[in-house]
Protein backbone atom coordinates (compact mmCIF):
# COMPACT_ATOMS: atom_id res chain seq x y z
CA UNK A 1 0.00 0.00 0.00
CA UNK A 2 3.08 2.17 -0.06
CA UNK A 3 2.39 3.86 -3.49
CA UNK A 4 -1.84 4.35 -2.36
CA UNK A 5 -0.35 6.49 0.46
CA UNK A 6 0.88 8.63 -2.25
CA UNK A 7 -1.65 9.59 -3.68
CA UNK A 8 -2.93 12.99 -3.48
CA UNK A 9 -6.40 14.19 -3.76
CA UNK A 10 -7.80 16.48 -5.96
CA UNK A 11 -7.27 20.04 -5.04
CA UNK A 12 -9.39 22.87 -5.97
CA UNK A 13 -7.60 26.17 -7.19
CA UNK A 14 -7.26 28.72 -4.49
CA UNK A 15 -9.37 31.36 -5.63
CA UNK A 16 -12.33 28.32 -5.78
CA UNK A 17 -11.86 27.96 -2.56
CA UNK A 18 -11.55 31.29 -1.25
CA UNK A 19 -14.74 31.84 -2.38
CA UNK A 20 -16.42 29.21 -0.65
CA UNK A 21 -14.78 29.98 2.59
CA UNK A 22 -16.23 33.64 2.26
CA UNK A 23 -19.78 32.15 0.83
CA UNK A 24 -19.84 29.88 4.30
CA UNK A 25 -19.25 32.78 6.62
CA UNK A 26 -22.62 34.37 5.80
CA UNK A 27 -25.35 32.96 8.45
CA UNK A 28 -27.66 30.23 6.97
CA UNK A 29 -25.25 29.26 4.35
CA UNK A 30 -23.48 25.75 5.02
CA UNK A 31 -20.39 24.12 2.64
CA UNK A 32 -22.69 22.01 0.49
CA UNK A 33 -24.61 25.26 -0.54
CA UNK A 34 -21.10 27.88 -0.72
CA UNK A 35 -19.98 24.98 -3.29
CA UNK A 36 -22.44 24.70 -4.97
CA UNK A 37 -22.84 29.16 -5.36
CA UNK A 38 -19.12 29.20 -6.07
CA UNK A 39 -19.44 26.60 -8.98
CA UNK A 40 -22.56 28.59 -10.34
CA UNK A 41 -20.91 31.67 -10.83
CA UNK A 42 -18.20 30.03 -12.71
CA UNK A 43 -20.85 30.26 -15.60
CA UNK A 44 -21.38 33.94 -15.14
CA UNK A 45 -20.06 36.57 -17.19
CA UNK A 46 -17.45 38.52 -16.03
CA UNK A 47 -19.49 41.46 -15.73
CA UNK A 48 -21.48 40.18 -13.27
CA UNK A 49 -18.85 38.95 -11.61
CA UNK A 50 -17.44 42.78 -11.48
CA UNK A 51 -20.38 44.06 -10.33
CA UNK A 52 -20.82 41.37 -7.71
CA UNK A 53 -16.84 41.60 -6.62
CA UNK A 54 -17.11 45.70 -6.56
CA UNK A 55 -20.24 45.97 -4.18
CA UNK A 56 -18.91 43.95 -1.73
CA UNK A 57 -15.65 45.53 -1.44
CA UNK A 58 -17.40 49.38 -1.86
CA UNK A 59 -19.76 48.37 0.34
CA UNK A 60 -19.06 49.73 3.37
CA UNK A 61 -17.01 52.81 2.36
CA UNK A 62 -20.48 53.79 0.14
CA UNK A 63 -23.24 53.32 2.95
CA UNK A 64 -22.90 55.31 6.86
CA UNK A 65 -25.26 55.94 9.11
CA UNK A 66 -28.06 59.10 9.15
CA UNK A 67 -26.63 61.50 11.38
CA UNK A 68 -30.24 62.40 12.55
CA UNK A 69 -31.88 58.77 12.94
CA UNK A 70 -28.54 56.16 12.28
CA UNK A 71 -30.60 54.72 9.62
CA UNK A 72 -28.61 53.48 6.94
CA UNK A 73 -27.90 55.71 3.97
CA UNK A 74 -25.21 56.40 1.07
CA UNK A 75 -25.32 60.61 1.79
CA UNK A 76 -24.96 62.12 5.75
CA UNK A 77 -28.95 62.10 6.00
CA UNK A 78 -31.10 59.18 4.76
CA UNK A 79 -34.03 59.28 2.50
CA UNK A 80 -36.76 59.19 5.04
CA UNK A 81 -34.67 62.28 7.09
CA UNK A 82 -34.76 64.64 4.50
CA UNK A 83 -38.00 64.09 2.81
CA UNK A 84 -39.89 67.20 3.66
CA UNK A 85 -43.45 65.21 3.20
CA UNK A 86 -42.87 63.27 6.06
CA UNK A 87 -43.96 64.31 9.48
CA UNK A 88 -40.93 64.81 11.66
CA UNK A 89 -43.10 65.44 14.86
CA UNK A 90 -43.56 61.49 15.02
CA UNK A 91 -40.98 59.20 15.87
CA UNK A 92 -40.87 55.56 15.16
CA UNK A 93 -38.00 53.84 17.65
CA UNK A 94 -36.71 50.53 16.32
CA UNK A 95 -34.15 48.17 16.83
CA UNK A 96 -32.66 47.77 13.03
CA UNK A 97 -32.65 49.11 9.87
CA UNK A 98 -34.30 45.72 9.03
CA UNK A 99 -37.55 46.97 10.62
CA UNK A 100 -37.10 50.16 9.63
CA UNK A 101 -37.39 48.65 5.68
CA UNK A 102 -40.26 46.17 7.09
CA UNK A 103 -41.93 49.08 7.80
CA UNK A 104 -41.70 51.33 4.68
CA UNK A 105 -42.40 48.32 2.88
CA UNK A 106 -46.05 47.95 4.89
CA UNK A 107 -46.27 51.76 3.53
CA UNK A 108 -48.67 53.18 5.72
CA UNK A 109 -46.33 55.29 7.89
CA UNK A 110 -45.39 58.71 7.03
CA UNK A 111 -43.54 60.21 10.50
CA UNK A 112 -39.26 59.11 11.07
CA UNK A 113 -37.68 57.03 12.24
CA UNK A 114 -34.66 56.67 15.23
CA UNK A 115 -32.07 53.14 14.90
CA UNK A 116 -31.06 51.85 18.20
CA UNK A 117 -28.73 49.32 16.44
CA UNK A 118 -29.32 47.09 19.31
CA UNK A 119 -31.80 46.30 22.21
CA UNK A 120 -30.25 45.99 25.96
CA UNK A 121 -29.28 42.99 26.37
CA UNK A 122 -27.21 42.34 29.68
CA UNK A 123 -26.78 39.43 29.12
CA UNK A 124 -24.45 40.72 26.08
CA UNK A 125 -22.87 43.15 27.66
CA UNK A 126 -25.46 45.62 25.86
CA UNK A 127 -26.64 48.39 28.01
CA UNK A 128 -28.21 51.80 26.76
CA UNK A 129 -24.36 53.26 26.26
CA UNK A 130 -24.28 50.95 22.93
CA UNK A 131 -27.71 51.90 21.43
CA UNK A 132 -28.03 55.30 20.16
CA UNK A 133 -30.36 56.24 23.26
CA UNK A 134 -28.83 59.60 23.84
CA UNK A 135 -29.06 61.03 20.67
CA UNK A 136 -33.03 59.65 21.00
CA UNK A 137 -33.14 61.83 24.51
CA UNK A 138 -31.93 65.16 21.71
CA UNK A 139 -34.33 64.84 19.61
CA UNK A 140 -36.92 64.53 22.03
CA UNK A 141 -35.49 67.33 24.06
CA UNK A 142 -35.00 69.70 20.83
CA UNK A 143 -39.15 70.26 20.91
CA UNK A 144 -40.14 69.23 17.76
CA UNK A 145 -41.23 66.46 18.91
CA UNK A 146 -45.19 65.35 19.45
CA UNK A 147 -45.17 61.13 19.34
CA UNK A 148 -42.78 58.35 19.89
CA UNK A 149 -43.66 55.50 18.96
CA UNK A 150 -41.52 52.34 20.32
CA UNK A 151 -41.41 49.74 17.78
CA UNK A 152 -38.77 47.58 19.26
CA UNK A 153 -39.36 43.80 19.13
CA UNK A 154 -42.07 42.22 21.03
CA UNK A 155 -39.03 39.62 22.41
CA UNK A 156 -38.12 40.35 26.60
CA UNK A 157 -35.43 42.50 25.90
CA UNK A 158 -37.70 44.49 23.23
CA UNK A 159 -39.91 44.77 26.03
CA UNK A 160 -37.47 45.66 28.77
CA UNK A 161 -36.01 48.32 26.57
CA UNK A 162 -39.18 49.98 25.32
CA UNK A 163 -39.82 50.57 29.36
CA UNK A 164 -36.52 51.73 29.55
CA UNK A 165 -36.53 54.31 26.68
CA UNK A 166 -40.51 55.66 28.27
CA UNK A 167 -38.54 56.18 31.86
CA UNK A 168 -35.78 58.33 30.06
CA UNK A 169 -37.56 60.18 28.03
CA UNK A 170 -40.27 60.92 30.92
CA UNK A 171 -37.05 61.80 32.87
CA UNK A 172 -36.59 64.29 30.10
CA UNK A 173 -39.34 66.39 30.92
CA UNK A 174 -40.86 67.29 27.95
CA UNK A 175 -44.84 67.14 27.54
CA UNK A 176 -44.82 64.31 24.42
CA UNK A 177 -47.08 61.49 24.11
CA UNK A 178 -45.37 57.74 23.81
CA UNK A 179 -47.06 54.91 22.36
CA UNK A 180 -46.10 51.56 22.07
CA UNK A 181 -46.80 48.93 19.15
CA UNK A 182 -50.07 47.43 19.29
CA UNK A 183 -50.26 43.89 20.51
CA UNK A 184 -52.29 40.96 19.19
CA UNK A 185 -53.07 38.03 16.50
CA UNK A 186 -50.83 38.43 13.28
CA UNK A 187 -53.80 38.56 9.89
CA UNK A 188 -53.69 35.26 8.64
CA UNK A 189 -52.34 33.16 11.77
CA UNK A 190 -55.01 30.30 13.23
CA UNK A 191 -56.14 31.05 16.96
CA UNK A 192 -55.02 27.35 17.70
CA UNK A 193 -51.39 28.05 16.98
CA UNK A 194 -50.75 31.43 18.54
CA UNK A 195 -48.77 31.28 22.05
CA UNK A 196 -50.58 32.05 24.91
CA UNK A 197 -49.01 35.53 25.20
CA UNK A 198 -50.78 36.64 21.78
CA UNK A 199 -53.98 35.36 23.03
CA UNK A 200 -54.16 37.13 26.13
CA UNK A 201 -53.19 40.68 24.31
CA UNK A 202 -55.41 40.05 21.69
CA UNK A 203 -58.53 39.77 24.52
CA UNK A 204 -56.99 42.95 26.25
CA UNK A 205 -56.74 44.92 22.66
CA UNK A 206 -60.16 43.89 21.66
CA UNK A 207 -62.13 46.59 19.80
CA UNK A 208 -65.96 47.00 19.76
CA UNK A 209 -67.58 46.11 16.20
CA UNK B 1 -54.39 62.59 0.45
CA UNK B 2 -53.14 64.69 -1.86
CA UNK B 3 -49.74 65.15 0.57
CA UNK B 4 -49.93 61.53 1.51
CA UNK B 5 -49.26 60.61 -1.99
CA UNK B 6 -45.89 62.48 -1.99
CA UNK B 7 -44.43 60.10 0.56
CA UNK B 8 -41.55 58.79 -0.54
CA UNK B 9 -40.36 55.16 0.96
CA UNK B 10 -37.14 54.40 2.41
CA UNK B 11 -34.56 53.68 -0.53
CA UNK B 12 -31.54 51.40 0.30
CA UNK B 13 -27.65 52.67 -0.85
CA UNK B 14 -27.64 51.57 -4.49
CA UNK B 15 -23.97 49.68 -3.61
CA UNK B 16 -26.26 47.82 -0.94
CA UNK B 17 -29.13 47.16 -3.78
CA UNK B 18 -26.22 45.98 -6.15
CA UNK B 19 -25.18 43.27 -3.80
CA UNK B 20 -28.61 42.24 -2.69
CA UNK B 21 -29.17 41.80 -6.37
CA UNK B 22 -26.33 39.92 -6.86
CA UNK B 23 -27.28 37.54 -4.05
CA UNK B 24 -30.65 37.34 -5.31
CA UNK B 25 -29.38 35.80 -8.42
CA UNK B 26 -27.08 32.82 -6.80
CA UNK B 27 -29.20 29.50 -6.84
CA UNK B 28 -31.32 28.76 -4.10
CA UNK B 29 -31.11 32.26 -2.52
CA UNK B 30 -34.39 34.88 -2.23
CA UNK B 31 -34.83 38.29 -1.48
CA UNK B 32 -35.09 37.90 1.75
CA UNK B 33 -31.86 35.86 2.56
CA UNK B 34 -29.93 38.11 0.03
CA UNK B 35 -31.11 40.92 2.23
CA UNK B 36 -30.18 39.18 5.48
CA UNK B 37 -26.25 37.89 3.87
CA UNK B 38 -26.25 42.00 2.44
CA UNK B 39 -27.21 43.52 5.32
CA UNK B 40 -24.78 41.36 7.78
CA UNK B 41 -21.46 41.76 5.69
CA UNK B 42 -21.91 45.49 6.35
CA UNK B 43 -20.71 44.29 10.28
CA UNK B 44 -18.06 42.00 8.66
CA UNK B 45 -14.33 43.66 8.53
CA UNK B 46 -13.40 45.17 4.78
CA UNK B 47 -10.31 42.62 4.94
CA UNK B 48 -12.71 39.84 4.45
CA UNK B 49 -15.13 41.83 2.36
CA UNK B 50 -12.09 42.83 -0.16
CA UNK B 51 -10.98 39.08 0.19
CA UNK B 52 -14.84 38.06 -0.62
CA UNK B 53 -15.07 40.99 -3.53
CA UNK B 54 -11.30 39.54 -5.18
CA UNK B 55 -12.13 36.56 -5.32
CA UNK B 56 -15.24 36.91 -7.18
CA UNK B 57 -13.45 39.41 -9.60
CA UNK B 58 -10.19 36.80 -10.44
CA UNK B 59 -12.70 33.65 -10.18
CA UNK B 60 -12.61 33.07 -14.13
CA UNK B 61 -9.67 34.59 -14.65
CA UNK B 62 -7.69 32.30 -12.15
CA UNK B 63 -9.65 29.49 -13.33
CA UNK B 64 -9.28 27.11 -15.96
CA UNK B 65 -10.17 23.62 -17.47
CA UNK B 66 -7.21 21.11 -17.82
CA UNK B 67 -5.77 20.42 -20.93
CA UNK B 68 -6.08 16.83 -20.54
CA UNK B 69 -9.28 15.88 -18.80
CA UNK B 70 -11.02 19.14 -18.72
CA UNK B 71 -11.79 19.07 -14.90
CA UNK B 72 -11.17 22.45 -12.87
CA UNK B 73 -7.49 23.67 -12.18
CA UNK B 74 -5.46 26.98 -11.47
CA UNK B 75 -2.65 25.56 -14.04
CA UNK B 76 -2.81 24.18 -17.86
CA UNK B 77 -3.14 20.28 -15.93
CA UNK B 78 -5.15 19.47 -12.62
CA UNK B 79 -3.57 18.05 -9.81
CA UNK B 80 -5.03 14.61 -10.38
CA UNK B 81 -3.66 14.89 -14.35
CA UNK B 82 0.05 15.93 -13.06
CA UNK B 83 0.16 13.18 -10.44
CA UNK B 84 2.30 10.64 -11.50
CA UNK B 85 0.70 8.41 -8.26
CA UNK B 86 -2.36 8.07 -10.04
CA UNK B 87 -2.95 4.93 -12.59
CA UNK B 88 -3.28 6.78 -15.96
CA UNK B 89 -4.28 3.81 -17.33
CA UNK B 90 -8.10 4.25 -15.40
CA UNK B 91 -10.39 6.62 -16.84
CA UNK B 92 -13.40 7.87 -14.77
CA UNK B 93 -15.77 9.18 -17.29
CA UNK B 94 -18.34 12.08 -15.42
CA UNK B 95 -20.20 14.68 -16.35
CA UNK B 96 -19.22 17.38 -14.13
CA UNK B 97 -16.23 18.54 -11.79
CA UNK B 98 -18.14 18.22 -8.92
CA UNK B 99 -18.92 14.77 -9.60
CA UNK B 100 -14.80 14.46 -9.64
CA UNK B 101 -14.84 16.22 -5.59
CA UNK B 102 -17.30 13.89 -4.76
CA UNK B 103 -15.27 10.75 -5.93
CA UNK B 104 -12.22 12.45 -4.36
CA UNK B 105 -13.59 12.94 -1.08
CA UNK B 106 -14.50 9.08 -0.87
CA UNK B 107 -11.18 8.95 -1.62
CA UNK B 108 -10.82 5.04 -2.49
CA UNK B 109 -10.42 5.74 -6.38
CA UNK B 110 -6.83 6.05 -7.54
CA UNK B 111 -6.96 6.68 -11.62
CA UNK B 112 -7.26 9.37 -13.47
CA UNK B 113 -10.77 11.11 -14.62
CA UNK B 114 -12.63 12.87 -17.70
CA UNK B 115 -14.99 15.65 -17.18
CA UNK B 116 -17.62 15.68 -20.20
CA UNK B 117 -18.97 18.99 -19.07
CA UNK B 118 -22.79 18.09 -19.47
CA UNK B 119 -24.73 14.94 -20.48
CA UNK B 120 -25.99 14.14 -23.72
CA UNK B 121 -29.59 15.91 -23.43
CA UNK B 122 -31.67 16.35 -26.59
CA UNK B 123 -34.22 18.29 -25.09
CA UNK B 124 -31.62 20.75 -24.12
CA UNK B 125 -30.45 20.83 -27.15
CA UNK B 126 -27.00 19.32 -26.23
CA UNK B 127 -25.48 16.68 -28.44
CA UNK B 128 -22.20 15.10 -28.43
CA UNK B 129 -20.67 17.87 -29.90
CA UNK B 130 -21.21 20.28 -26.54
CA UNK B 131 -19.51 17.50 -24.07
CA UNK B 132 -15.80 16.67 -23.83
CA UNK B 133 -16.49 12.89 -25.82
CA UNK B 134 -14.02 13.79 -28.85
CA UNK B 135 -11.22 14.60 -26.58
CA UNK B 136 -12.37 11.22 -24.56
CA UNK B 137 -12.33 9.14 -28.05
CA UNK B 138 -8.75 10.27 -29.01
CA UNK B 139 -7.55 9.94 -25.06
CA UNK B 140 -8.98 5.94 -26.08
CA UNK B 141 -7.40 6.02 -29.30
CA UNK B 142 -4.03 7.14 -27.35
CA UNK B 143 -3.24 3.64 -26.07
CA UNK B 144 -2.42 4.12 -23.17
CA UNK B 145 -5.85 3.57 -21.04
CA UNK B 146 -6.87 -0.01 -20.09
CA UNK B 147 -10.14 0.53 -18.86
CA UNK B 148 -12.83 3.37 -19.27
CA UNK B 149 -15.20 3.76 -16.14
CA UNK B 150 -18.77 5.37 -17.35
CA UNK B 151 -20.07 7.22 -13.76
CA UNK B 152 -22.49 9.26 -15.41
CA UNK B 153 -25.44 10.66 -13.73
CA UNK B 154 -27.51 7.17 -13.13
CA UNK B 155 -30.68 9.19 -14.69
CA UNK B 156 -32.26 8.57 -17.80
CA UNK B 157 -29.85 11.39 -19.48
CA UNK B 158 -26.77 9.49 -17.71
CA UNK B 159 -27.49 6.20 -18.84
CA UNK B 160 -27.93 7.65 -22.39
CA UNK B 161 -24.96 9.44 -22.38
CA UNK B 162 -23.04 6.51 -21.04
CA UNK B 163 -24.76 3.98 -23.57
CA UNK B 164 -23.34 6.21 -26.18
CA UNK B 165 -20.10 6.55 -25.10
CA UNK B 166 -19.98 3.35 -25.01
CA UNK B 167 -20.60 2.72 -29.06
CA UNK B 168 -18.65 5.47 -29.82
CA UNK B 169 -15.81 4.01 -27.38
CA UNK B 170 -16.40 0.33 -30.04
CA UNK B 171 -16.29 2.26 -32.70
CA UNK B 172 -12.47 3.63 -32.14
CA UNK B 173 -11.99 -0.08 -32.49
CA UNK B 174 -9.46 -0.35 -29.21
CA UNK B 175 -9.53 -3.39 -26.98
CA UNK B 176 -10.00 -1.53 -23.82
CA UNK B 177 -12.50 -2.51 -21.08
CA UNK B 178 -15.41 -0.44 -20.29
CA UNK B 179 -17.33 -0.41 -17.02
CA UNK B 180 -20.95 1.66 -15.68
CA UNK B 181 -20.60 2.48 -12.04
CA UNK B 182 -22.51 -0.48 -9.83
CA UNK B 183 -26.28 0.42 -9.15
CA UNK B 184 -27.95 -1.24 -6.11
CA UNK B 185 -28.45 0.01 -2.22
CA UNK B 186 -26.99 3.08 -1.05
CA UNK B 187 -25.82 2.84 2.46
CA UNK B 188 -27.76 3.69 5.12
CA UNK B 189 -31.49 4.53 3.30
CA UNK B 190 -33.86 1.55 4.56
CA UNK B 191 -35.52 -0.61 2.26
CA UNK B 192 -38.69 0.61 1.90
CA UNK B 193 -38.04 4.01 0.82
CA UNK B 194 -36.06 2.71 -2.06
CA UNK B 195 -37.46 3.37 -5.56
CA UNK B 196 -38.67 0.61 -7.56
CA UNK B 197 -35.72 0.61 -9.96
CA UNK B 198 -32.85 0.81 -7.63
CA UNK B 199 -34.28 -2.27 -5.40
CA UNK B 200 -34.41 -4.45 -9.28
CA UNK B 201 -30.83 -3.31 -9.30
CA UNK B 202 -29.66 -4.31 -5.95
CA UNK B 203 -31.47 -7.77 -6.72
CA UNK B 204 -29.88 -8.41 -9.75
CA UNK B 205 -25.84 -6.83 -8.27
CA UNK B 206 -26.53 -9.58 -5.15
CA UNK B 207 -23.39 -10.96 -4.33
CA UNK B 208 -22.91 -14.35 -3.03
CA UNK B 209 -22.12 -14.21 0.54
Amino acid sequence: MGQWDKVSWMKLPKVVDDLIGSFERLPGVGHKSAQRQAFYLLRVPQRDLDLFGNALIELKKKTKFCTICHNLTESEQCSVCVDSMRDDSQVCVVESFQDVLAIEKAGSYKGVYHVLHGCLSPLNNIGPEELYVDTLIQRVRSGKIKEVILATNTSLEGEATAMYLTQQIRKAGVEIQISRIGRGMPTGIELEFADDETLRSSLQTRSIV
